[in-house]
């Protein structure tokens, strides 16, 4: 892309930003972004097709930068709990300019069907991203679990990972601090779980946890097609 | 409270449950409340101080409710993941006529501040009402863990409800049977970590869980008060 179009789109992403900061992202349109950015709605819709698109540029930065923060850190040979703590940690530091926006955007986006949820097709690449990052931990680390747990750890660690973002949003701590605890404590504690995965007595639990993952994130709404143990809930009451 | 008085306070609840339903939380008024069942806006909130109140009003019945449908389907001396399986789709059971309530609510209820939040005070005696019913299918369990986790255990079974209710107000599937697959996996794979627990490699596991719980749950926002591990995070990258 030319420079001045870049920095166009730049402008366009920028004052998105500010809007969604300030007035919450389901108040925010693309005609009040494009006149606050000096530009006809058509020329913004020129490099964004929507307010999804914008958050979906979002996700794709702060992924990026998550990673150029997280990758020159991993430490070869260290333990999980270690690495598992620096890919959480830098994770927070990079969307911290985000905090204001973050609770707005929760509804929308935790909700399955919009494209701005992180399970959506839409961010399949930050997401695919994010995964690559978590595999990138693993693999630094020492002692980690090999078979069909090894496989879909870094999977299972950045849903972990989601778990602790859903926090950080709704953080009022200062500088979200009570999040950065909950880091400090949930690295260690996930790396001693799957370190029993190892063991004879955690094999199997480890193996019924990656097929309930599995069998969560099929898309498939229709039901009893991938597990047979689904029935159709309409009258629980009944059975 | 007398018939009549009972009966005002029931309309005013019901019409409010329907205007969130049908506009969602955050655009419901008490006053448009009072309007559609007939009342001055005076005379409802004789019976409701606020929104915040209904809301509080419909978790103490929802809690009354699930506890009256849970209770006497918990089976003396059956294994913890049959009893927890009953508790967990019970409370789906009698939250599925709010359904659509839940994603307008959801961003408000879940921030920490806001009164309707799980975790605030005005929230606590549905909370506790919530806990005595995990405890009560501890209790009719047999195998469960003593020591500390046992004495935690009702209180992490009931975070891990508020993980399948939260997973349950954002499930798009129909009758959110993908909610219903999801209690049918986690139960059997939480009772079975915390059959782990009872082992000597599971028991500092469980012990170093309990503690997180306990420094995450303590209400106070100091920095370091509690946990000389929580260092104020404001630079991380400097560290």
């Amino acid at each position: 892309m030319a420079g001045k179009a870049q920095s166009t789109r730049e402008l366009v992403l920028e004052t998105a930003l500010r809007q969604f900061r300030e007035k919450g992202y389901a108040a925010t349109t693309m005609r009040g972004i494009a006149s606050e950015a000096g530009l006809s709605a058509g020329n913004a819709y020129y490099y964004f097709s929507g307010k999804d698109q914008l958050v979906q540029e979002l996700y794709v930065r702060i992924q990026k930068e998550h990673r150029e923060l997280a990758a020159p850190r991993l430490r070869q040979g260290a333990p999980l709990s270690e690495n598992l703590a620096t890919v959480l940690h830098t994770g927070l530091d990079v969307m911290t300019p985000y905090h204001g926006l973050g609770s707005s955007m929760l509804a929308p986006a935790l909700a399955d069907r919009d494209s701005i949820s992180p399970f959506s097709p839409e961010s399949a690449a930050p997401r695919d991203q994010a995964v690559e990052l978590m595999a990138e931990a693993v693999a630094a680390s020492r002692g980690t679990p090999g078979g069909v747990l090894g496989e879909r750890l870094p999977q299972l660690l950045w849903l972990a990972y989601l778990g602790v973002t859903l926090h950080w949003v709704l953080d009022p701590s200062d500088g979200q601090h009570r999040s950065r605890m909950l880091v400090d404590g949930l690295a260690p504690l996930l790396a001693r779980a799957i370190g029993l995965a190892k063991l004879p007595v955690g094999r199997g639990l480890a193996a019924d946890a990656v097929a309930l993952l599995d069998r969560m994130t099929a898309r498939s709404n229709a039901i009893g097609d991938t597990n047979n143990a689904d029935d159709p809930p309409e009258d629980p009451r009944g059975s």
